[in-house]
Parts: structure tokens; C-alpha cells; sequence
């Protein structure tokens, strides 16, 4: 009897955007020596495809942001010195922790909150929860984010989860942004731009008057490519 | 009151791989006239992005196979001479059109049968539907293909709706494909091997005595990449 | 005796833009097995060269225009639902059959006719030459076209012999082509701008008053780049 | 009177691979509005040239390591857990803070040690220096290593003042290095592969007994290729 | 009346690999300043698509042979020091004067012959025709090459007419190449690859016994590509 | 012992943009046969990497300018007629023949003045030093260049050293160049452009009244983008 037989294949597709493994595992070369001898140097094959999005961490915990995002949100983190991070989204959790690690660095006191519909496969340890919440909600359900009302701001608010995003970032606006904090699309906007152009467009222009686009972050990287919007000045 | 205050958006992440239209618009160009003059051909502007996704068409109707895919496809056609074509994904339905004609046009007597949970969007006119089968059901249950068991062969089975992709695979290969027969993962493949290439290439090799991948057509388009298997000779 | 001492070899130049063979010859695997084994599936070698020119075929004949250019084409064809389409440069006969096949679909009554001064290549059989002509006549005397006077509007002449073209394309502007119709250069305009710019435009340029460019399609596959001319209005 | 006429320009060569500023100075956009209005969101101009040298920093200092780099020495202090790190260039200082703070996240006690020929560019604040030490010495006399010979186990040796390197790297291996520690030469290998090929190969297969390159960090980054060495164990 | 109805129009084919010009022309902008003020240095327009083919000239003649091939070939001169150079292919005559300037640079004592069907597009001044000859024939006459079998070794024939090549390059290797002595076809090895693979393989294989490609030249240029041929030793 | 304890190592960062060895060498194929057996032609392996920089040589001299700027400065010789080339930076000495060879086949009588502070690299063979003048001098002291005030004009001033540039560009326009010469920096404004954009932008300005910017050469070649300055009318 072949082995196809098993019970049952997971979907895959579930795993789109987040990787089939919650925590990290260090790189095993397994096709190469990871000595390489010297005296054969110019030999060495190259192009070990290390930029695998598998392979980014955070000291231990998988980062499902990649160098250039990081070093953009970096940026973002020094000029705006936020009180409050959410992410919709939190798998494993690397990206929380990052957040709270560089802000503390930063000597900001700041909150991180992560939200997803599934908690159980977030890897950070109790020893590192110090300002990190995390709540588990559906992205779906407006209510979820009531919680967030009393949040300190400057707030940044990442959208990592891409369930009714549009939705969420019109309660954001209504009941959570002021003036100069962020709401952020990360990863999405290349693939909406290219099966929904006008829909997206069209949402997009909805917000004309509450939110605009800073240029200096929404090009900085792949994953931030034209989603980053900052809330305007209010329009009397 | 600004216009982002409308009642719900639309969630994009339903759009992807399928565009926001299932009916055809033909081009509309908007910045440039579609009259080019003559005497100033040599300041015409070039690439269209004419390519685009949202612009294949067969006939009229949304096609969602790319001109390299079709034509590996109609390669293949030419080759197996199928009398069954199985497609999950529906969508416009332009694709079903086209294998009907195309096997057709080749004189082989075959049914074209498609599988949705959501026939509405399908924009094939009553006028067109000879030799063509719709279903409306969920890939999530695999009771759905029960119907399919008399099927004549040569059968090309196409997973164009990446949902429970593997068992519907491991049910094909129990009771439905004989030898010669193709299974065909569209598009899903780049991604899974990107996002879970643990957990990819532990499923394919669960099927290593009963499918193999067919190399003619493996590589023939980027929406075919290496997904086109072939029910293998029974191992006794 | 070394076989280089062969009586004659061909002049390669007689096949550029042709192929060395009319007819179709299926892809045969010579550096790797067609059954590919799943459980080595990460190990299969890509990138097949597949969408090579002497790949593309039409039923089996020999179809000397890539998937883009026949996804173009189709566009017009559907757009402008011609009576007659004219192709200079017939070899295997394949876009010919296409021709007819496509039309023939969308259910236009269209005759296909081709012209070519050997037609000994022609590998249409019998059986599919219905609404197909086939002239052997030379491109460099214009009196070969005269025949095609009385030819059905709307109207598409296609130049892929590349001889006389400017000469051939002024007699069909004074004596065949009427508003609408287009006359389109195949292959040759990156060509002819690469190492004759000047003459290129300056011939183009003494047209502005006939034809005008589509800027749908003149973009829209390499084989067409820039080389879709459209009757304008007449100039009263 | 022009003013090219002035009395002296900056030999712009000193500042190859160091930019021209040593302080941090935020991005500026001049060409566009940083607020870009959502209703014109699809006229955004793209491509930023965001990931410019000149932009990298790191809590406000220049950090002449991109994105990529700091990926993986962040993968390699994670593993190695360095006591010790000394880095030949010092410039503005940004790497010898990033460094301190990463080792101190993680719950290293390392010492990081930055030495330059010239330490009035510096831009560490005095608050920032704890674990942090600078020497002003010459890379030219090895002399200047001697003080280095306490340090603590693990260490990294990153040389990123070419100059005299590989004298520096077999003073190192005499008396510094122990087997797991890392020299590491930045930036610079591919420009030697291009101009001194020979020179190069030899020089580091002179070094075949006693360093390896360790292929997990050797291709990560392009400012680390193929110049990252472990010390081996000794032969006896 | 419109001037597309001028007379005729020359077939542009025939100056495929020519350019529509043997006389060479400087440069003209005609879409920026040649002169550029220096204090907008910053918003120059880059590629200006100098490399263009038509701009190739050596001393004020066309040459059709790219910077890269030139530099190749001065290395196979200075290799070789031929005594004889035969060109198929004469057009302005750019590259046989150049061949001749080389040749006397280096103290070679060296003819260099053009042969042409059409000389009359030939733009050598009579003052700079010394160790220059050129005959008017036909390539398809192999009777045309008779003249040259008393040719001074080391000898070079280079076929840049691209008529009846192989059956001249059998005449060669019958009447004419001594061992050592090279024959090189440029320009058309990629296309004769992409239109006629099966043919170009079988012919060259032909030649098996009596010539080899030589892998310091054959690959230095694209026009070079996989075409230059030595004469190797006598098999007994 | 192993051989890593050498005495000493040559700092490999001196041959940056010379090469380690200013003779030139033939290329020697290690790593397949240089005579390519005609019945495997379909075999051979492509990509020689022949465009090495430590390849170019001029009759036997390595030549520091790759193909592209030869072609370029090629034209430039054509059109200025220069009666002085001044080059600093001789190492080889491959370029100063290569001026006084070409400018000689021009009919020019042209004196070639090379300007080194170390001129023992040189290979020049004194037979090929006619209207060739070398100079041992060092670049910063601007006193270098007081003999050169008689020169004759038109003439030509090639910074290839990459020191100190500025001044000694500023001296060239004070006391020697005269209207139409030509000062050019060779291989540096892309590495200033990336490293100190604002420096070079202010110091290119500065000049803005007495030099422009050649657009006929000043992208041409990498070696010379954007660094072809011409002496402009003096303004009253």
C-alpha cells in the first residue's frame, strides 16, 4: 500500500503567507559542507537562496517581515515614537516581540497588542510578554476591536491578518485614529492591485479625506509597497 | 460626511486568482489615443501591460489561463485526446468554452464538466453549453465527486480551485484515474513551494507510485509549473 | 573520407523566421525522462526552453505565431469580425487553418486566403481546406494581387513574407483597403527600426493620411510590436 | 568670479564605502509631497530609491550595514553568542551600538570593541557607550592589536577598514582567534575577486589549515559574500 | 494627394544587418543639449542608447563589427599574425581598413581582401587602399575563391556575407586553410540555432575532422557567438 | 607549518582598479580544452566570461579601458583632432600607446603625456615611445602639473589616478585648458554619485560657468558616465 493513503493532506493554502511551521529552525545545509575549505574558495558555490522567507527570525522566533520591512519600520518607529502597536495577525509572534524589543530600545513606552482569530500557535515565551497583549477575535467581527478604544497614541495599526481589511480600517478611522497615526497594509496591495484594480482603487479614494499615503514609508519595501496611510488632519 | 462611510467594503482577498469581474471588458484606452498617427510613430508610446491578467478572453468571456498555458494545453489535448475534462474553479466559465471547441475543432467527442460553489458567476449563454456540464458543489466534501466515477476516458482532471487540493487528489487516484490519465494543479504549485516546501514535497511523494509528473508539459507555463501529473502504470 | 565532403549543404539563410522543417514534429525529451518520479520532485529540472519557436503548432501543423500574437489576433478577430483575411507567406499552412478555425467559432463567414511563391510547404491536408485559398504568386510583382479586388469587407492583410512590404501595403491602401480594415507587418519593425530608423519612419510617416496605428493591438505581442495599421477615414 | 574658483575640494575618494556624513540626517523628499492624496493613489510615483546606502541608521546613526547584513549577523549572534566583538572602521558608530544592543537583547555578556584611525567622526552619544570601548590606533601596525589578546571567548573580528587585512587576519590566527571564532571581511571580496583575482585565491587558501569559510553566512548579504571565516580546529 | 503614393519604396530586408547608409554619419542629439550645464548635472537624461549599431565607425568608415567583437579580434590578430585576411562582405568597408591598420600596427605584413557582390556601396578612399584588396563576385559561385589559393599563411576568411556559408567553408578547408589557419562566421549562429538547430548541428558536425571551435574566441562577443573555427592537424 | 605564516601579505585594496599585474597575460583555458570538437558543438559551455577586465590589453599592454570606452574616446580623437592627450594614472602605460597609435593612423600630430607617482609598473618597451612623455609625480601637489602650461591645443585631460581630482581640475580650467578641450574623469562619478551624491552635485556645479557636460560622450561607457567635461566659452 503506497503512503498517498493517509488520512488526510492539510490544505496548503492555508498556509499562504504564513509558512507551514510557526517557529523557527535554524538553516541545515544539506547539500554542501557548511565548512568550506579555504584552499578551494573559488569553488564555493553561491546563491545559497538564503533569503528565504522561511529563514527570517527574531531571536529564535520566526519574522514574517522581511530585512527591507524592518529596516523601514525601524524609521517609522523612530520618528513617530508610538504609544501603541496593533497587529491583526500574530502566528508565531516574532514580529510582536520585535516591535516591543525595539521600542523599549528606543525608550518609548509602548504597548504591543496582537489579534488573531487562532492564538495557538504563537511561540513567545511568558519571559517575554513584558508589554505584549494578546487577544484572540475574529477579524470579521467589528466588535473585536472595542477593546482597543482606550489605546495611548500614537497608535500604528498593521493589518497582517487580510480579512475584511477595508471594513477595519473605516472602524479604525471612526473610532480609533487621531491626527499622525498609522494604518498599515502590509503585503496585499501588489496582488489586490492586480485582480481588483478598480475596486481597490475606488476604496482607496474613499478614504481621500481621512488618511493619506506617506511616501516616505509606502515604497520602502516589497511587503509596504503603497500601504502605508497616515490620518490626516481633520476637515472641519 | 466623506464617502469611506459606506456600509461595508467588499473584502479583496476573495478576488485573488480571480479577478473582480467574471464578464469581459474589453480594452478601454484612457492615455492615449487608440489612433496613433503616422508621421509621429516614432514617439508612440510602448508596453501596454497589455498582458494583464483581467484582459484574456475567449470569445467574450473572462479566460483565466494565460496564451502560454493554452497553449501546453491544447498540446495536450492534441496528444491525449480526452473524452472527459474535469475542472474545478468555474468562475466566467470562458475556459470550459474553450476546451468544448478546442476538442471539438479536433473532432474527439468529449465532455467538458465544470465544479463550483458558486455557479452565479458563470457567464456562458444557454446557446453555448453543448457538451458542457455544470456543478454547483463544495471541493471540501469529496462526496461532490462521486457523480464523477463514470466518466469516459481519457480524463484530464483540472484543480483550478486550490481548496482540499491533495485529497481531492488522493480520491481522483482511488477512483477515478487510469492509466494515462492527468491530474493538474494550476497556478498553486510557486506558492506552495515558497509558503510550505516541507509539506509540498512530502505530499507529492506520497503519490511517487501512482502519478508522475509529466515533463513535456511541467514546465510549459508559469500557471502549469511543475503541477501536470499522470497516472502511472499499477504497480501490481 | 570526412562527411563534410558532401556534395551540398543548404543555405541556413533560406529558413530565418521559417524553421527548418514545415511540418510539426512533437517534443521529444532527449536529456531527461518525460515520467518524472515524484518522490525526487524537488530535483526536476526547469525551464525547458519549452516556449520555443519550432514548439508552436496548430492541430498539429507547424504555427509560426507565438501564444501572445494568437491571443492578440483573436482579439481583433472578435472586435472586428472580418470577411476576409489575406496572409502573405504561407510555409506550413498552420495560421491559415487557425484563421478559418477561429472565425469559423465565432461564426463569421470569412475566407482565409494565402499567398506565398512556394507553396510545395504547405502541409494543410484536403480534408481542411474549406474557406481556404492558396495563391503561389510573387510578392514583388504587384499584379499577383489583383485578384483580391473583389474580396468581402472587413478585411485583414497580414504581411509575413518581408518583401516589397512598403510597396505592397501602398498598393492596398489605393486599391483594397477600405475604412476599418488593417493591414499588419509581422516580425519585421524592431528589425527594420534597428538598422533602417530613418527610412522606417519616413515610410510610415508618408501613410499619415491613410492609416493610422491601433494602439490595442500594435503593442500587444512582440511578433506585432508597433506593426498594426488601421484605414483611417478619407480625407476628403 | 565663479566659485568653482573656491580654495579646496574634499578629495571625494576618502569616501568610498563611508558616505559623506557620518550623522544621520532623515529622508527629505523633494520631488513629490510626502502626504499623497488617496483619490490620486494610483498616480503614486513608485520606486523611492528608498534602499539607498545613505538612509541606513540605527536609532538615529548611520549604519553603513543594509538590511540584508544585519539579517545575518543577527542569525549569527543568535548562534555563536559572541563575548567578544571588534570591528576594524568605526566611522559613525552605528554598527558598534547596533551590535551592544542586539547581544544585550539576546542576554550576552559581550564586549564590543571599535577601532579606527580616526575617531572625530564617531556619533555615539556619551549615554550609548556602556560595553561599548573605542580605540584610535593604525590598522597598518599590528602592534596596535596587542591589547586585544584578553578578550573573552567566543569572539568576532569584523574587518571593515581594508586595509592590510590579511596581515591583520594571520595576526589574528596566531594569537587572537580560537577554534569557532569568526573573521569576518566585509564588502570588499568581490572587488578583489574582479582586480586581484590570483592574489586573493592564494592568499586565502594560505589560510586552508587554520580558517574555514562557514557557508550559512558566507552568501547571505552581498557585504558579506563569500567572506565569512570560522577558525578550524587545530591540526595537531 | 498624400505622399505615400510616391513611386517606390526600397524593400527594407535588404538592409538587414547593413543599415540603411554605408557612409558613416556623427552623431546628432536632437532631443536634449549637447552641451549640459553643470549645476543641473543631477537631472541629466542617462542611456543614450549610444551603443546603437548604426554608430559603430572606425576613422570615419561604418563598421559593423561591435566594440566587443574589435577587441576579440585585435587578440586573435595579435595571436595569430596573419598574413592573409579574407572578408565575405565588403559593404562601407569600415572593417578592412581597420584590419589593415591593425595588422601594420603590430609589423604584420599582411593582405587583407574584400569580396562583394556590390561594391558600390564600398566608401574606402583611394588614399587609404594599401594591403587592401576587393573583388566584385558572387558568393553562390564557389569559382569565385579560386584567385585565393596562393594566399600567404597564416590565413583568416571570414564569412560576413551570409550566403552559401558552408559550402564555402568546405571549398576552404579543401582548397584553402592550412592547419592553424581560422574561419570565422559572425552574426549568425544564434539565429541559424533558434531556426534550423538540427541542420547547423549536423553541419558543423560534418566538419568534424578538420576544424575545431576555438573557446578563447568563440564565445568573446556576440557577433563571435560560437563561430570561430580553427583548421586542426591532418588525421592521417 | 602552514603557509598562512608568510612573512607578509600585499594589502590587496592598493590594486583596486588596476589589476595585480600590469603585464598583460593570454587568457589560458583551465577549465575545458581550448579546441572544441565539432560533432559536440550543441555541448560547448557558453558564458566564457571573456569581458574580464584583466583581459583587455592593446598589442601586449594591458589596456585599463574596456571596449565601449575605446569605441567612445575612439570617436572623440575623430572629431577634437587633439593635439595633447594628458592621462593620470599610468600603471601598464597600455592606453598612452593606444592614444598614440590612434591618433597617429588620424594624422595627428599628437604628443601622449602620462603623469604617475609610481612608474616602475610601466611596460612600456622603449621602442613604442615615440610622442610618448612619462612623468613620475604626485597628484596632490598641484606643482605636478606646471610643466604642461606649454602644451598644445586642442587637448585632453584624463583624470584615471582618482586623487585630489577636484583641484586638479580646478587648476586644468585655470591655467590650461583653453575652449573645446576636454577634461574627463574616468570610472569614479557612479561610486561618488552613490557615496557622496551631495559633495559631487555641489562640486560639478561649482564649475558651472566654465565647463559642460558632453552628452555626445558622457554615456557612452560605464567608464565614462557623466564624466566628459568640455572647456565652455568664457563668460565676459
Amino acid at each position: 500500500m503506497s503512503d498517498y493513503s493517509r488520512e488526510n493532506f492539510l490544505d496548503l493554502n492555508t498556509f499562504r503567507g504564513l509558512g507551514e511551521d510557526p517557529a523557527y529552525q535554524p538553516p541545515v545545509l544539506t547539500d554542501r559542507p557548511r565548512d568550506w575549505p579555504l584552499d578551494r574558495w573559488t569553488d564555493a558555490p553561491r546563491d545559497l537562496g538564503f533569503s528565504d522567507f522561511s529563514r527570517y527570525q527574531w531571536r529564535g522566533l520566526r519574522m514574517l517581515k522581511d530585512p527591507d520591512t524592518q529596516a523601514a519600520l525601524h524609521d517609522l518607529l523612530c520618528e513617530l515614537r508610538p504609544r501603541t502597536i496593533v497587529e491583526l495577525g500574530v502566528y508565531g509572534g516574532g514580529s510582536l516581540v520585535w516591535f516591543r524589543d525595539l521600542t523599549k530600545l528606543m525608550g518609548i513606552d509602548c504597548q504591543v497588542i496582537g489579534i488573531d482569530k487562532d492564538l495557538s500557535r504563537c511561540q513567545i515565551p511568558d519571559s517575554e510578554k513584558s508589554n505584549i497583549s494578546l487577544y484572540e477575535a475574529d477579524c470579521s467581527d467589528l466588535a473585536t476591536f472595542e477593546p482597543l478604544r482606550g489605546a495611548a497614541h500614537p497608535l500604528v495599526f498593521i493589518d497582517d491578518a487580510h480579512s475584511n481589511t477595508f471594513n477595519i480600517m473605516k472602524w479604525a478611522v471612526d473610532h480609533l485614529l487621531e491626527q499622525g497615526d498609522y494604518f498599515i497594509i502590509e503585503d496585499m496591495i501588489p496582488y489586490w492591485d492586480r485582480y481588483s484594480p478598480k475596486h481597490l482603487a475606488e476604496y482607496l479614494a474613499a478614504f481621500r479625506d481621512v488618511l493619506s499615503m506617506d511616501m516616505v514609508y509606502a515604497n520602502a519595501s516589497s511587503q509596504l509597497d503603497r500601504g502605508v496611510f497616515r490620518r490626516a488632519d481633520m476637515k472641519e
